[in-house]
């Protein structure tokens, strides 16, 4: 018999007690800043029609990230005599797309706009690697059916305060629009098409910078070379422009943008750099205006990101629905905060523990326990009148500041002898006055 | 084209902003009383090897509720040539295996015993019906790694309390123990294999009552004439059996459930129901000790149940690991709750409405929405420049309290118009006062 693994698959991951409540005060941290911002939670299944995840037909890049379950009994059966499709169902891979949906469904009792805000597991079946994983966390937060660029402001004020909150220093705001590089592209005379796999290559900026850009175009010939004399021009300046240069390109988009950006002026003088960036792209082709991105001068890649997205509701037939959403990488900024020690500071271990002289004695132990755990107040139990040496071993282990002990003699007295580990201290607190003393001192 | 659904698949669910909202209430209430017992969270990978979910060699019953997910790429197109198997991962269909995997990893980096509670959603590839869904809620608590009754009183003390802050009168806690189950086998002279056939029907008993399972049990001819007869004749007596009735079949598994029953006397006190209940069965084939159950008079079927697993660890290699555990059925108590009007009576709404009377205004205004959000206020902007019968047909739809109101002539006149909903009444505050005054009326 081969032993059964004790692992979890290839690019999925187990929480031990420590990190699961550290990524829970993070989780309720967003959940608690995304709500003082008058967003509301949601949840979607986990589980979608995979002509949902499809989209328009398959395909598509995303397609390859869908991991697929195989449909079950006789319509397993049925599809594999016949050679059609064997899964129905797709795990979602982000929380944009079932949102979609739901909105598409329900849209007729939900306000408008529908402020709203997902924290939840998506999976991608993309090849693990370091630090990208096949099931993780996503924070959305989205306003569908707002037209106007306060949507912009409002969300990515939400989005920044989380990291305003934990006083991360040296973050960046960068802002570009789709229409702006649309009109970039018009302006080199290049066909839609052609320029769309141009911004393919310019989206690996960050990784490749500008001289790997412009070889990697000229190697693609995507350019003619007037274009690309143009491009490499236009890409060298970039670094250093100002959304008024590009006025020229298209006023609208850029009006739209310096306004953002005065609307986040706050953050500004909080310390937050608010950066136009007419070379940032964004993965996703359903953007069609704004986009934006959260950098950290410690990391490569984004803490965050998003766009408008005024048509994606339109393939679940929904008309006139403008959207503008933007999620939080919560993996990566889980890992900033516990790097910068501003995590784990968990609360949430048992504050006394009641070791067990002998079994006789469970019951009164028990109801000791009990009365403290009414209060609020975490109290643990051994449950075995085990070996005391193991019972304090355990409690150090578990860093329970205070230790109720109850022997035989303890019982004869109507006492509880409780020490304080910290400082070794000891004393006896009479039945009567140990929930009120117990009270005292672990909510103080 | 056909149009993408827009409903969930067959037996999964959407939550709405409400629903949400009172399922995120009832499952921090009970992370929260778990941890008073002193149980920490963990959380695991959502996805598992399939061998890991198949166990032993797969052909039991969970085997027909697993979700399989595809392989992919290259390894799915050799599965598919070589007709090998084409899944190589599933959804967890239960917390315990996870948990029983991951402590098998972790246990040396873990404290003994190790006390846990997981909540999250487990799926099954059941046929959807009424009230059964194919991803749900579960909030498992489990103490690994002790054998005396105490990891009994403790955990069930966890789940009974949370049964308990609700004030749900009528709960009835069933306990029985799999070792009197077997005894009461051996007393008939049935063999193992035909008794475990007879526990399947046993666990019918709630739905088809004493003579529905009397009568499967002689159609089946499990048992011989005079088998039958004196099973019924217990069976029937049953009801009003008293634990010390069942003393003579087994000594030690009737003293130690007599002591769990003493053990949760405080519950009894309470008004909670402890009865000893020789016919409870529970599905799991793991269990070797303690089972228990808690029934509603107003609900078929249970609330919570579990049961002593001293076994299950040693598929994953782990020796000498007893362990307890208890799972609260999440979707029921939600239901019932609700029913009893005991959730949903949430406060995360928004407590502040800023309507935008012109787009001009849009940076005073969402400067005094953030300042009131750094307090930890609920500040919900209109991001649109919109008809302000629509504004208020947003804030009222949200029941939102207060309407703070910024107009040109407010501006001028550096104050906002506050008006209280559920009264009419208005007045006005100047810039320089209004964080305070609102940090008082929404902090009251």
């Amino acid at each position: 018999m081969t032993k059964i693994p004790t692992v979890p698959p290839s690019g999925f991951r187990d929480f031990s007690p420590d990190e699961s409540a550290a990524r829970q005060e993070l989780m309720e941290t967003i959940a608690k800043i995304y709500r003082t911002h008058g967003f509301q939670g949601i949840s979607m299944s986990a589980l979608e029609n995979l002509s949902t995840l499809q989209g328009k037909g398959g395909g598509t890049d995303n397609e390859k990230l869908i991991f697929k379950v195989m449909k079950r009994g006789e319509q397993l059966e049925k599809a594999l005599q016949s050679q059609s499709e064997i899964a129905d169902l797709g795990l979602r891979f982000d929380l944009t797309l079932p949102l979609a949906r739901y909105y598409a469904n329900s849209q007729s009792t939900l306000p408008r706009p529908f402020k709203v805000f997902q924290m939840g597991s998506v999976w991608r079946a993309d090849r693990p690697q370091k630090g990208r994983y096949r099931e993780f966390t996503q924070c959305d937060v989205d306003i569908l059916g707002s037209k106007e660029i306060g949507a912009e402001a409002d969300a990515i004020s939400a989005i920044v305060e989380v990291f305003h909150h934990y006083g991360l220093e040296g973050v960046e705001v960068h802002i570009n629009d789709r229409r702006l590089l649309a009109k970039w592209g018009e302006s080199l005379m290049v066909a839609p098409d052609v320029w769309a796999q141009v911004l393919v290559v310019l989206d690996k900026l960050d990784k490749i910078a500008v001289d790997g850009v412009c070889k990697e175009l000229f190697e693609k010939n995507l350019l003619n070379s007037d274009q690309q004399k143009k491009f490499e021009t236009l890409l060298r300046a970039a670094e250093n422009a100002k959304a008024e240069d590009f006025q020229s390109l298209d006023t609208e988009s850029v009006g739209s943008m310096l306004e953002l950006v005065s609307l986040l002026n706050d953050y500004k003088k909080l310390g937050t750099k608010i950066v136009f960036n007419p070379t940032l792209v964004r993965g996703q082709d359903y953007y069609t205006g704004t986009i934006f991105e959260l950098r950290h001068a410690s990391l490569a890649g984004s803490l965050a990101g998003g766009g408008r997205y005024n048509r994606l509701l339109e393939i679940f037939g929904t008309q006139d629905t403008p959207a503008f959403g933007g999620s939080i990488g919560f993996e990566r900024l889980y890992l900033l905060l516990l790097e910068q020690g501003k995590l784990g500071a968990s609360t949430l271990a048992p504050q006394v523990f009641f070791p067990l002289f002998e079994a006789s004695l469970r019951g009164k132990v028990s109801s000791l326990a009990a009365s403290l755990r009414r209060k609020g107040i975490r109290a643990d139990v051994f449950p075995d009148a085990a070996k005391l040496k193991n019972q304090f071993k355990y409690a150090g282990e578990r860093k329970i500041p205070y230790v109720a002990s109850l022997g035989g003699d303890e019982l004869a007295k109507g006492i509880v002898k409780l020490k304080t580990m910290s400082s070794g201290e000891e004393k006896e607190i009479a039945f009567t006055d140990f929930e009120n003393e117990m009270e005292k001192l672990c909510k103080a």
